[in-house]
């Protein structure tokens, strides 16, 4: 027989994890979205409806609370490699654990000194997020099929002599140049109509992820710092095409961050057509006025990375799409 | 034949207009969602298909970028204002026409002294949002079927005679608070079985609007205190239900605007569940780890209004809702 | 203090009720979506936090549930209208109650004779909907403000002398014809830029709603026969404007149905645009490609009514938008 | 320098592609969503900002259009294969191109003799999809970065020696059994509260994506033929977990189909939590009514493969999620 289980993984998605510190009158919110997933061999419950080797989904579910409260969170990742190593520690079968995680911002309602006390307002717009595969894809059920699960010497040597894979990044980070940006001198052929554009509006809704080379990070500091480099880079670099931003901003990321092995960007290219005003004599369109629009939009996907580190594609498997 | 044509209106929705403002370096962002429609004498392109007093939509959609050209957005409220008065003028058979606007509100990239001169993120967050109603419902094809279009004085004698009514609001305003609230000493009957409450997590996704006395009113900043009423007196307020924390920030709006009549909530109450640890003997839950439902939600819709000023039911027709 | 509480209502909003009868091994399934809210005098719960008139939503979550099993669903409409008594029998605060149902289809998986008796494929396409207003407006907290709450007799004298009101509908319809529609011969000013169009195609994705006069109805009947009459009509009438089609669509439905007195609807105009092929010397384009486009949108909305029958504002309070 | 250029792709996503065939008086209508995209040497448009070799994703949306016209749409596998080429022979740059299609299923309204002959419902609920990449993955710019574009023999020798490769699917397939599911039997651990079912609900949304061995296959009696069996299969399986079903659906599409080398599957297990009615002496629960839920709910992502045919990993790349 020929036909036989191919890679598969198994867990608990989008557990809305709000975990309040009220250990003084001011207290911290921490707003998460927990996906939770185990590969490993697992084959008896897709052959023969064998569950004893399954750690349910109920179970992951509980434990990303409890995780919560006990460790708390001090960040998306360090909760994250938490929850990873505990998975693998009660369930023999697996061998790697995913866990992603999504973190909406609060802000403290502004009244008083420095902000309400227990009173907050979701922030809103760009969403971080983390991608920790931890363990090996070694063994019955491997994921890639390559019967291969480390020795590329870029996981961490974590406890427990394990690999930890770290992607951190940001969705939903919506940024617009009003001028700087230009488009010409392509390739054409008989169907070609688009007009070159010396000075365009370029908007894009971006997902970025990054993967560092180790676990020995500081997490939040290095989020910020990368963030605020994306933005950075967008706002100052003249776009001769949206290519040539998201390079742009992930060469930076890098050369700013030793830790980052490789960066990866999708971005929807938002176009703002410049409304056309010629049959109107009384009305001037000089780049003031577009309509945005919705569908269809391009689409850039690229990623910058070192070339003398090693690759991992085991800590971006089963991620969305290009990155 | 008892079989007739009953209200009616159309119009072109959720046109994307992006304003940008370049007269220096410095350039501003403007970013509406419009939606006009017109009420009046249309009967004829229902019952005998001829489009002869129509203004088609495709012509409501041109002008709304062009005045957003011509005449800027000063507000969205003045924008509305003036897109509604020229439909009527270039519409003889309408007798009134709604405007919808939302705006959605951008930074600058914080690069640079004052932020990056062309570059701008997306806030996120609440949506701006105004409906305004110019012209009467008065004639044929009369909305609200009274055959009464005016004259109860509450609206505002404006250009060339005609009413105006602007409701102003936001929506997806996200609030927490993570103490401060209970619910208890309810109406029980034998199907209860939920258990008071003496803190609890409070939140919810308010969408608000307020209708104001007339139109001689400073939009923008009037926006603003109102925004920041409704944050102030959700924090401040001890909440025994969401409808007193409603029913406070909306006094607190008409105490502190006496242009405003009255002031419309729909909030969802976005119950965060404190997750039961009891079978963990480890574990302790002492109000710190919630979980975030989707659905079903309480739903509680509520206004504050003067009683001492006429009611305007034709400034809601056709808003979403309760409000 | 001129300063009061206005309209308002409460409930329980989206309980995802899944009914199934399995009293022989053929099983049937029941997939509704029910929001329920109360309006009457609550005011105490606004003003001053007193909440012992209030039966607390989660109890309105409970008994959706509870009747679903007890009473079962012979129809969403026979289902709200119970619900609604319910509520009104266990709350003395109570003047009326407003259920919303949407109802998803299922088919059998087509395997065996007749299909499999368990195993079910849901059907996607449009939902039916219905509004159900059990009660009188009447009392302190009238939301309509009027201080009358019957009388008109439109309403249904149900048990206990209870007026009722039903709105039955869907939405989610999308049709669309790829000809037998025009637009032409419509107003013009100096903004109208639109080609008239003598074949075009005419798609909408529609919402109605349509209120009897009573409720001694056979809702699954009427409700198919509903439906089939306005897809008919669609299909059958040369369209010279959307409003027309509706127009049409409607008049029948009142036409064939003595127990409709009115019936509304919310249609967007879901433009296909021809594209212009006009630059490719080797394309002809004779209406056969065409760009489905997201936004602008026409919006056409309007009703038919009976001009002999008493209209009933109550039954359509706080439903979304025009219908 | 050691920070450079990785993997990348560039194109334009979800085109709306409506094409009707109006060759007689009785229509035909193909409802597309259409993406394209492009990897090969595209360096210079990141580094240098250099378009030269660069195909606009304005011309690929052109194509996409004229390609409907000239060429018809027999299937979307065929108008996939169709546009894959033409983007290569065009972009010399380019190595390879894949094209994603989804298709929107519509029924003739039912009037007349066979139904109407230019009006049309949509059917809703299920999508079909599929993903085509033609060409190979070698040469500058490789997207999987081992240098290596072909040579595995998986592929289809087709016109111009190229490589194409096919993965059809589904998605949004909803099916659910009310009994004949179990789940016991499971690992646990201190965290473990989950109760074991004897008979419970069992739900999925399905997407399922299923790779063929070459291009000499009837797509649309193929993808008839492989959903039928998915439902099938579905229905006829005794389940004690979700991934049993699965794997008998995966399973017996392989059988059933040889030229089908491999299915995967994403599956969230969308849960259907019986009522607790045990506080109401008045109310049994057995087993009729459920409370359907949003979040969390358990992901079951899985595949069935050949042991005995190549791999064709580049077939997958930028596919969302597992599948």
């Amino acid at each position: 027989m020929s036909i036989v289980l191919g890679p598969n993984q198994y867990g608990k998605a989008e557990n809305r994890v709000v975990r309040i510190t009220r250990d003084t009158a001011r207290h911290e919110i921490t707003d998460l979205n927990v996906s939770t997933s185990l590969r490993g061999d697992f084959a008896d419950a897709h052959t023969t409806g064998d569950q004893a080797k399954v750690l349910p989904t109920d179970t992951q579910k509980n434990t990303a609370f409890i995780y919560a409260k006990k460790h708390g969170v001090a960040s998306p990742e360090d909760y994250a490699l938490a929850l990873g190593h505990r998975f693998l520690d009660v369930t023999p079968a697996a061998t790697s654990a995913r866990i992603e995680v999504e973190q909406y911002a609060w802000d403290r309602i502004p009244v008083g000194d420095g902000g309400h006390d227990h009173a907050f307002v979701r922030r809103g717009g760009d969403v971080r997020t983390t991608v920790v595969t931890v363990g090996t894809s070694a063994g019955t059920g491997d994921i890639d099929g390559d019967g291969d699960g480390d020795g590329d010497g870029d996981g961490d040597g974590d406890s427990n002599g394990r690999e930890a894979h770290v992607i951190s990044g940001l969705k939903d980070l919506v940024v617009l140049k009003s001028t700087g940006s230009e488009f010409k001198g392509y390739l054409r052929d008989e169907y070609t109509t688009l007009q070159e554009a010396d000075d365009r509006i370029l908007a894009t809704s971006l997902v970025a992820r990054w993967r560092y080379l180790g676990t020995d990070v500081d997490w939040n500091k290095t989020y910020d710092s990368v963030r605020d480099t994306l933005l950075e880079l967008f706002a100052r670099t003249y776009s001769r095409a949206l290519q040539e931003s998201l390079h742009a901003m992930g060469t930076a990321v890098l050369e700013r961050h030793p830790d980052v092995a490789e960066i990866r960007f999708s971005a929807p290219n938002k176009h703002h057509f410049a409304v056309d005003f010629s049959a109107f004599p009384d009305v001037e369109n000089d780049g003031e006025v577009f309509i945005a629009a919705d569908r269809p939009y391009g689409l850039i996907e690229a990623s910058v990375v070192r070339d003398d580190v090693p690759e991992a594609p085991e800590a971006w498997l089963a991620t969305p799409g290009f990155c």
